[in-house]
């Protein structure tokens, strides 16, 4: 793995009040929805829709990620979600973390993607080519 | 429409902490949640998932809510949810009121379904047969 | 209530992956969200964040919503959120609609706001002081 | 760490049909909801809420998941929700695991919680107290 500097894809995304829970602060949960978000506009804009995907009978899924809280977001904050990917055999590994705006680290995932090609786990070859030009 | 007696399904559910906002209550979204869940609880009970009426070319769809907010729910509060419905053409009116244990009433509201079949509005009349014994 | 054409405030969203549920399109519960984010929004531009306003002793709650679904917005669909306002005796009216980018409407809906001074429901004065500019 | 058979409590739950996305599958992301929903419920049950313990000065704060996920949840389905827990220096780790009611492991997590004293991180013993009797 590379240093934290090789981020392929960086985004901007603020809280939504409703995100914040009974403490002020973002809900663990929420993060993983931003880190979702993030890989999928990241694929959008690599030109690869998961709907698009899908149709092609090839369907990423999560099967693991290890998230650390480093600090917690509040209120009307933003952040600065960056992303990037390796393949690690049939696995994809998009490392991917989130800071505050002045680049304090917020939290630091890493999130596993496997491949299924027409519903039968797959070794990734078809969406290694489709990422080819970012791995790193 | 008759009187608030005429539930014809209750069931009871606990506020989820996750659920609780940066004020301390219930987000107002939430609420949609749990009129939702009721409404697909009293199906199942009655012995019509969405999924299966979904296989029949049979999709019910919101096309209107009305929700009165009487009184918060909090932190680790429970609440009894109840259910009546009655036929408008081709508008079926769910009322719905969700209550604290006590039975202060929490939320108000009305959830109008309307029904298409084979990707088509319908003027209700299978989903009609289907809740032929629920309706007023 | 003046036309539609009284909006005061504006701002574009993009569905999320996650909004969508099982029947591809986003969760009606969700678009309460969208309102929500709109109004916390417009708020701030304005210059009152509800942190501020709530440490000021003032709690706008919402109290009634009525919304009607036109269309539903699927995965990857953008839409434009407007918002026009209005007061009734103790009651803000928020005029929320929901289009798409080519101006389809998508959801129609009014939300209450009432305001809690000090946890006492008010006859909203501070709040229309505070809204000065913006009341139709 | 001891065998997956140390869990000292469990819960039911039932997968709500919104929390199923556009896959048809339950979102990664609200497996984390299930979780600390868990563990509310367990902190609930041997007798200290998070509100009371926050009360007290005493807020516990996740600082690391890790899950792994098996086997997707789908429309209907019902879970079973298995905790345990052990210490390590200050943090309190909660093995989190949710199987199908037959069962197949569905999600294994662990969740490491650390405990801040009056705002400032401690070293746990207070929180060890709390939960002394259920550490392994």
């Amino acid at each position: 793995m590379k240093s934290d500097d090789n981020y392929i894809f960086e985004m901007s995304m603020k809280v939504r009040d409703y995100e914040v829970d009974a403490e002020g602060i973002v809900n663990n949960a929420v993060y993983l929805h931003y880190l979702e978000h993030t890989r999928h506009e990241f694929c959008e804009q690599a030109g690869m829709t998961f709907r698009e995907m899908h149709r092609l009978g090839l369907d990423p899924v999560v099967s693991h990620i290890d998230i650390k809280y480093m600090r917690p977001l509040g209120l009307g904050e933003s952040m600065v979600s960056k992303l990037g990917m390796y393949r690690r055999g049939p696995v994809f590994v998009f490392r991917q973390d989130i800071y505050t705006p002045e680049g304090e680290p917020v939290v630091k995932a890493t999130v596993d993607i496997v491949s299924f090609e027409n519903r039968r786990l797959s070794r990734g070859d078809r969406l290694a080519v489709a990422f080819a030009k970012f791995l790193e």
